[in-house]
């Protein structure tokens, strides 16, 4: 039974989720949502992301959150970043880690960044050349193929492709790679195949993060297939609030307490305390009334008696 | 990459989706679902329970059922029941197959039998030899470890006691075992840990069958664990209908059409069109309008330029 003894949670409702729905979340409620998480025991949050406000009025104030977020000792502070402009005021508002998404559908890197890939692979050049000018603390630099198991609008996409681009950023000076389920179309096959010819061509060290959805409700399968094959950090979101807006119909992250309650009850160290979390869901929840908030094991509680490791 | 080329699935919506729904589904109705999803692909479908009217009046016509069903052919017609009279109607009705569930936690079995361990045993017991001298063609007999992974009313249960029973079914005469997790209990490592066990204690060729909840969102990476340890038939509901009416808040039948979506992607072989089969769901809600038919992949649809082994 191949799975890691350890697992982390990167959880990205503050960005994923929050870009996604209508209702604007104070700077306040978003900080005291990352540090209720943090002391449930997340210890890597995707904060927001840095794109203009005229698109995503949301993430407007991801400056001042990552600023803030990062006083939380031993909490991971993570921003998505779609270009140069967005890496440099995430890395001068001192994010740990930047990531930038570039679709693996060339139309969904239009819909999505209104770029094409050399386009965004120039902004990945420009990024890692002025992060290599840095002294002293710097942010790590993922880069995220999304749509790496199909796109809403081209349908598959080509694993040769996925290959090439995954290949290439790490050339241009990403330090690692992150695959994106952004549409909800992959199966643990395809997942587990994905990772083993990517880990390949990129290198088994360079590829250890997922970003799956449960648009299909395969979410947590995927997740399990991608444990079997190495994979040891786990996008989420808290209430399974969000998806991609740019991605019709592909929205429905994984929800952070199912995956917690998943790998808890496998045994699998996340060190979240699990009432701990469904205490903050319920805290987020009252911070956007008007949102939904999903979740099976919120729905149906915990097992009766249940403890981590449960039946094992 | 070690999953088996072929799954059957196992409908149950008829027995366990309508035993827990208050409206009472017609004969007719009954019989148009069970030949409509035949056509679509399912070649086993446990079509009622052998209890009596005054517990489940939702299964009174339950011989009908069994010995119209009888007249699809290549339809593996299941169903279930409780105690020897149970089976001497179902055998009488032409049943292919017949499971008697046994509640691994006693407290359940009270609940949902009204029996215990010992009396269970008993009816099995009498059943086996009742079979033995019929002469010519007969049903298979299956008995199934309900609450197998844990209980609503007692909590955790031991594996001994799992294996204990199991060893007792088969020895008694059920010619295969299955394993339930009546209450979505269970956790992929738990599954492959018992199916293992069980396995070993049961011989492998005796244990080939899962009925698994969908109620913490972990039902299909359960199916994953289930298939990895050898596991072939795998039970569901359409539309998620049902759950277990005696164990509280246990709702949550694995949805058969996002099962069919798992495996089809995968390239798994089911012998299910699934476009066929979400028609059916439109059928079968129509039945019975006023009540709640679920699916991920029923809501968000089939992704774009869908075929079966998609992405592999």
């Amino acid at each position: 039974m191949n799975y890691p003894e350890k697992i982390i949670i990167s959880e990205v409702g503050p960005r994923d989720g929050l870009q996604s729905i209508d209702t604007i979340m104070s700077t306040e409620h978003k900080l005291e949502w990352i540090r209720s998480e943090f002391e449930a025991g997340i210890t890597e949050i995707e904060v927001g992301s840095f794109v203009p406000k005229s698109i995503l009025p949301q993430m407007a104030d991801a400056y001042e959150v990552v600023r803030k977020a990062k006083k939380i000792d031993g909490l991971t502070v993570v921003a998505l970043v779609p270009n140069f402009i967005g890496a440099k005021n995430a890395i001068e508002a001192g994010a740990d880690k930047i990531c930038l998404p570039l679709s693996v559908s060339e139309t969904h890197s239009k819909a999505n960044l209104n770029k094409t890939h050399d386009q965004v692979l120039d902004e990945i050049r420009n990024i890692a050349l002025y992060l290599s000018e840095i002294e002293g603390e710097k942010p790590d630099f993922e880069g995220n193929l999304s749509t790496a198991f199909g796109c809403t609008l081209e349908g598959a996409v080509s694993e040769s492709i996925v290959l090439r681009l995954g290949s290439r950023m790490m050339e241009l000076g990403c330090q690692e790679i992150g695959l994106s389920d952004t549409t909800g179309y992959a199966n643990p096959m395809q997942i587990k195949k994905m990772i083993r010819s990517l880990k390949k061509e990129v290198g088994n060290e360079n590829l250890n993060s997922v970003h799956l959805h449960n648009t299909r409700g395969l979410g947590l399968a995927n997740v399990l297939a991608a444990m079997e094959e190495g994979i040891t950090t786990i996008d989420s979101s808290l209430g399974g609030i969000g998806g991609c807006p740019f991605a019709p119909g592909a929205s429905g992250n994984i929800v952070t307490e199912d995956l917690v309650f998943m790998l808890d009850s496998m045994g699998i160290e996340t060190g979240v305390d699990i009432n701990a979390l469904l205490a903050v869901t319920e805290k987020v929840q009252s911070f956007i009334p008007n949102e939904s908030v999903y979740g099976f094991t919120k729905d149906s509680g915990l097992p009766k008696g249940y403890s981590k490791g449960w039946g094992i």
